[in-house]
């Protein structure tokens, strides 16, 4: 197809598309002649995706680039493609490890993932960006007198685990690996907000069965 | 306590609590002398509350005047109580209802609330800002070239579900009202992204135990 059609079927202005190409988010098409270059599936497949991280995602084009990089890297396993990927996108910063909450939080994130059973999760801690970030959140939660039992954090974890099942397997009907990636990242940018309006919803749903609603 | 005391208590400057306290975010300690006032726990836990919407979650303090007007209501039930203080705050945007996609997603919103027999949840779809935002994520999702089933669908949201009574169950272990609608908002705010750190570090998991780590 032809730009006009790729802006088209994409809802995209040509002028965005020009931009993603000279910023190299997007592939050169193959050129037919001097002003004319031919775009396939794969061109619009990889542009909603782009337009996807920068509009909703609101990541930025030098971090989409990065994430870019791993999510074409046919040199690496499955696990670290996915891995390299979501980690090159915005992570929350390094916790202050002299901070009294933290260190309590991480140990019982580390207690959390012993009791779970998550050997490869464990065998992550000191690159994972989502280790890091849940010690943030439960520091934060226990700085503020969040009084709750370990048991608790271990039944949010096991839904959270069902909920990644649920999201490996569809990765999984998709056919390329680079797809399977890209489906990967937009899941993690994408499908969150969806899962927390699911949970408002159900927390409404729960409320008003136990309370009613007068 | 003076507000010595409550500042170190919370680790909240002396200076924040007064600005808080002329911006009513906090109710005025009792009157001991001309310069001193006295603090008592409840002061504690709303300073806590405060603090963490507006630092952690980023909430402008004119919607947490609005939140804690909802909190504090003792004319309402515990659901709405609970409703009016989360659809304070910050919500998306009205989806537009003339995109293809928005109406479309609007008839599986339905559709899937019939399905899994939320009634209550379906009693509030006019006014929710929850149900909208799934229906902004559901068509964005779909834009995309998202290609998911509807039975996916329900099972998210089986497990935001099992989360909710998680959340409820917890919320209700504090004994006053307006302990639980601040539970709630806290919940909201802070429960989420603790939720979604453990849902990517599940993620590594079980893409580690599938695919392994070469």
């Amino acid at each position: 197809m032809r730009l006009a059609e790729l802006s088209e079927r994409s809802g995209v202005s040509t002028a965005t598309i020009k931009y993603y190409l000279r910023e190299g988010l997007l592939a050169s098409g193959r050129q037919i002649n001097a002003t004319t270059s031919e775009y396939d599936d794969e061109h619009l497949r990889r542009l909603r995706m782009v337009r996807a991280m920068i509009q909703v995602g609101r990541v930025p084009v030098a971090t989409v680039r990065k994430v870019l990089r791993h999510v074409d890297d046919e040199s690496l396993g499955r696990t670290m493609r996915l891995g390299a990927a979501l980690w090159s996108l915005p992570q929350v910063p390094e916790p202050d490890a002299d901070d009294e909450f933290v260190r309590s939080a991480q140990g019982e994130t580390e207690q959390l993932l012993e009791t779970l059973g998550w050997s490869n999760a464990r065998a992550l801690v000191t690159i994972s960006p989502a280790y890091r970030s849940l010690v943030v959140a439960v520091a934060a939660l226990r700085r503020l007198g969040y009084d709750w039992s370990p048991e608790l954090l271990v039944a949010y974890a096991r839904l959270m685990h069902q909920a990644a099942v649920l999201d490996l397997d569809f990765m999984e009907t998709h056919p390329s690996e680079a797809e399977k990636a890209e489906i990967a990242v937009l899941g993690a940018v994408l499908v969150q907000p969806m899962l927390q309006s699911l949970h408002r919803l159900a927390q409404e749903e729960e409320s008003g069965r136990r309370y009613g609603f007068e």
